[in-house]
């Protein structure tokens, strides 16, 4: 059974499996984001293909469960709660950064120039999708700030319809208090090129520009 | 954990999560093929919102891995051997139908004209993979077709240059045997534009065209 039948075609092969078993694992591979039925299709058939792999993929997701957690401070995904960022004495406390998902941690951290601390939303603001300041925690995080005498706050969240009205609340809630309060810059990224810019990023390179 | 970072951005988050368990689950699943490091992370991070659906997924490939298995006679996936088409007395036994991979019988089930059996190759002729002909099941081939009188052998393989190289080599060892040998057309599929259509497919189209 080593043979793959590879990515070449752009159709999910036509027809359901004789196995019963073999369907259903299609079906919950489905389910999974971003795959459809021809990458479930291939994947199911890898894992027939590769025992041992398949074992020790369904061990990593059980050793993940049972040791990943969030951080109750701050949202990142960690094994010890709190976790290293927030636990460290060479972080500032004072400086908070504030994103909308554990993921949006990586760069920051994989850059290195951060020195503060950050504050996972855990979503954005959604009113579409129904996803109200209710459903947020702003609550633990005015806690947070006061608790560590946060004095920074900086928003660093998508720049989307959602991360927008989430960042407009923010600036809301948060505007009233003794700190200071900035996002990150919207502009032409490094390396980018100017004539693929799309108009609405470069409206805001224009309207930000800084001087020399 | 809710939020799903989603799909938008073409890049995989810049980093790696503090927790080893997890970056060991996303390395894992970035083995899986079709997989890169984005769309692991997704993944990963989806089973981590839903546990459940997690812990029914490993059951469903430990469920798959235990009751899925090749049949004996034909190579198709099954889970009772042989397989339900081998032993189906409605399936004519002289007509063999010759696949690379179990997942090309899919299409054939699906349009449910064909009345004969399969043989599944597991492969194709490769010399460039190191794929030799040692290497797949010819002399099982060979048998069944002398055990159950197959008076007609179809080829049903990729028109790649591995599937031509097969072709041509089943062409010659079933070629002095007394049965008819015969290959699926190549042409313009159904549907298909004409002005889109590659020079190689136009030309076999045109070649073997057919009179009214």
């Amino acid at each position: 059974m080593a043979y793959d039948p590879g990515g070449g075609g752009a159709q999910a092969p036509g027809g359901e499996f004789q196995s019963p078993a073999l369907e259903q694992l299609v079906r919950r591979l489905q389910q999974l984001p971003g795959l459809g039925r021809k990458s479930a299709t291939r994947i199911a058939l890898h894992f027939l293909n590769d025992r041992e792999g398949a074992g020790d993929l369904t061990e990593a997701v059980a050793h993940a469960l049972a040791n990943v957690t969030q951080c109750t401070r701050c949202g990142a995904i960690t094994e010890a709660d709190p976790c290293a960022i927030c636990t460290s004495a060479t972080r500032e406390a004072t400086v908070l950064c504030v994103v909308a998902s554990p993921v949006d941690i990586l760069p920051f951290e994989k850059a290195a120039f951060f020195r503060g601390r950050y504050f996972v939303l855990g979503g954005l603001l959604s009113p579409l999708d129904g996803v109200r300041a209710a459903d947020l925690p702003f609550e633990r995080l005015m806690s947070r700030i006061d608790e560590d005498g946060v004095s920074e706050v900086i928003l660093a969240l998508d720049t989307s319809v959602e991360g927008e009205t989430t960042a407009l609340y923010l600036q809301r809630i948060l505007g009233e208090r003794d700190l200071q309060l900035s996002r990150l810059a919207t502009g032409i990224p490094v390396g980018g090129a100017l004539a693929y810019t799309d108009e609405a990023t470069l409206q805001q390179a224009f309207q930000h520009r800084t001087g020399f």
